[in-house]
């Protein structure tokens, strides 16, 4: 067994993992200039010959609410279908579930916050009315034949209240599995998630909500994200969300990053031997190459430094460095 | 037990652990613009307010080499020591020696790279040459009754050559321990470095070298610094190298950052459940200090983002986040 697979082993990591690309759809939903069309269609595709199989393509809201996400439908018909990837998108209503359906997804996500204030906040409802308007949504999407995901936004702390109760996750874990969904992602909204808090977490759902699987959804907001995900690793956990670039950001803390680049992710897990199936080489392109889209340097890391084992040529600069 | 205090004992984490603020030194040296000497002082002082107890502070290095640290002796009699803290000082050569000592250090870091091309390209010299060359340097610093600790540069990769056996860090920590050098500091001088090297080299150390005590020094430069440091810590580390706001950056990837983040750093550690004696939130406001001395965002997360459980009023800024 190599270095990588024996370091993976000793901490009972996942062989492999699934990557969901959200950069289309959380990295840009703050954006406040128009991002083409042709751009997103762009970055799913490109991502897509890297290797990513999932996307968070878009959220099918209010065009008011969020106008970045005006053109969700354009964007999941422009999508090249012709790779076996897997369209997700956001619904918060069953207008959105309507729309959703008629474009022709492959899932939709339906989406709550774990503390009452945020999810006031986010979606002017209380946290039962929001899980209440989930089932109309269930029943279009059962009739379109669609699955639904439930995600959790503020599962590891609240931007209003603090600290969030495990046992609010779990209440809302069990409530999403007995409408039938049972892909439950924990959303790290503002980047509060620890790795006692990652572990905590999934042992919880592990052991009360068994039927569900369990997505990670960490923001980078406070330096830790990607330790998040080794913690998420160690409990097993096979499905991690991030976005090219690090594209994105934290609605409290200007100037803060977002989501966890998805350079930096799929270099931390092949090194640490866990498999994606993703092209590393081709996805730092793909980071670079949104960086010209986006007309800015984004905080990921790995795109930055090329390969770790590239090597420079010795008339290369150098400082004296100790 | 609290939650983070189980999660360090699950990973075998220890207590506590030492922090070694390196901004003065590996954080500016690569700095085109000379940062005031008052600033460096200033940096310090502040810092160990925030309860950080050493400093690498500077560089006994030609002016011409790196005229940055031209004030080296400067710096060093500035700094405030009515604390209890301790001031290491990079000393390339016996010139450095007479230098570091007359200033009144408290320890000497001799370094040296793990690769041959690295050290000729960072020191003009052959390893062997280099290693040669720190016996004068023992010699006068214990005649001034100081210690001296060594480095490893390129431990975990080197931008010329590639991989790095772990043999020529388990050598070098011999030839360091043969001149009574036992406290070995591993540089990951271009962010090479990954969870399970990290792990591997850390054995090989305690097995081939127990008499030496090890610090690692982490670039995060392709963005999982602080995911080396939870693997330094599993394997019992109990000292870390960083740099405050992140401030340094590689040679060899411009745009890239360098140093781990001091603020980041102690932030996961408290939050992982060890100890540092550092006021976090300090910390953070240090680093703030620091990018307005330098006029720039530095890449430190922490002190953007605020503390973990700053709660904000509700009618503060949200957009809708899944």
């Amino acid at each position: 067994m190599n270095r990588n697979a024996a370091y993976a082993r000793r901490y009972g990591f996942p062989q492999r993992v699934r990557i969901v690309e959200v950069g289309p759809r959380d990295g840009l939903q703050a954006e406040p200039e128009f991002v083409a069309t042709s751009d997103k269609i762009a970055m799913i595709d490109r991502l897509a010959a890297a290797g990513i199989r999932e996307f968070e393509a878009t959220s099918f809201v209010s065009p008011r609410a969020v106008p970045q996400l005006r053109d969700a439908a354009e964007v999941v018909a422009g999508v090249d279908r012709g790779r076996p990837i897997r369209l997700t998108t956001l619904v918060p209503n069953p207008r959105g579930a309507v729309a959703a359906a008629e474009a022709g997804v492959d899932a939709m996500v339906v989406f709550l916050s774990a503390s009452e204030s945020h999810n006031r906040k986010n979606v002017n409802r209380a946290r039962a009315e929001s899980l209440e308007g989930f089932r109309e949504v269930v029943a279009i999407a059962r009739e379109a034949g669609i699955k639904v995901q439930g995600a959790i936004a503020t599962s590891f702390g609240c931007p209003f209240e603090g600290e969030v109760d495990v046992g609010a996750i779990t209440d809302i874990a069990k409530a999403y599995a007995q409408m039938g969904i049972t892909h439950v992602t924990l959303g790290d909204t503002t980047g509060m998630a620890t790795p006692p808090l990652v572990a905590e977490r999934c042992k919880a759902l592990r052991r009360e909500v068994p039927e569900s699987e369990i997505a990670l959804h960490f923001h980078n907001t406070r330096g830790i994200g990607l330790v998040n995900v080794h913690a998420g690793l160690a409990e097993g956990i096979t499905i991690f969300e991030s976005s090219i670039g690090g594209l994105g950001g934290c609605p409290f803390a200007p100037g803060a990053t977002g989501n966890i680049a998805t350079e930096d992710l799929v270099y931390m897990l092949h090194e640490c031997g866990v498999e994606t199936g993703i092209d590393a080489i081709a996805v730092t392109e793909a980071a670079a190459w949104m960086e010209g889209v986006m007309g800015r340097k984004l905080p990921g890391q790995a795109a930055k430094a090329g390969p770790r084992l590239k090597t420079s040529a010795l008339d290369a600069v150098a400082t004296a460095c100790g």
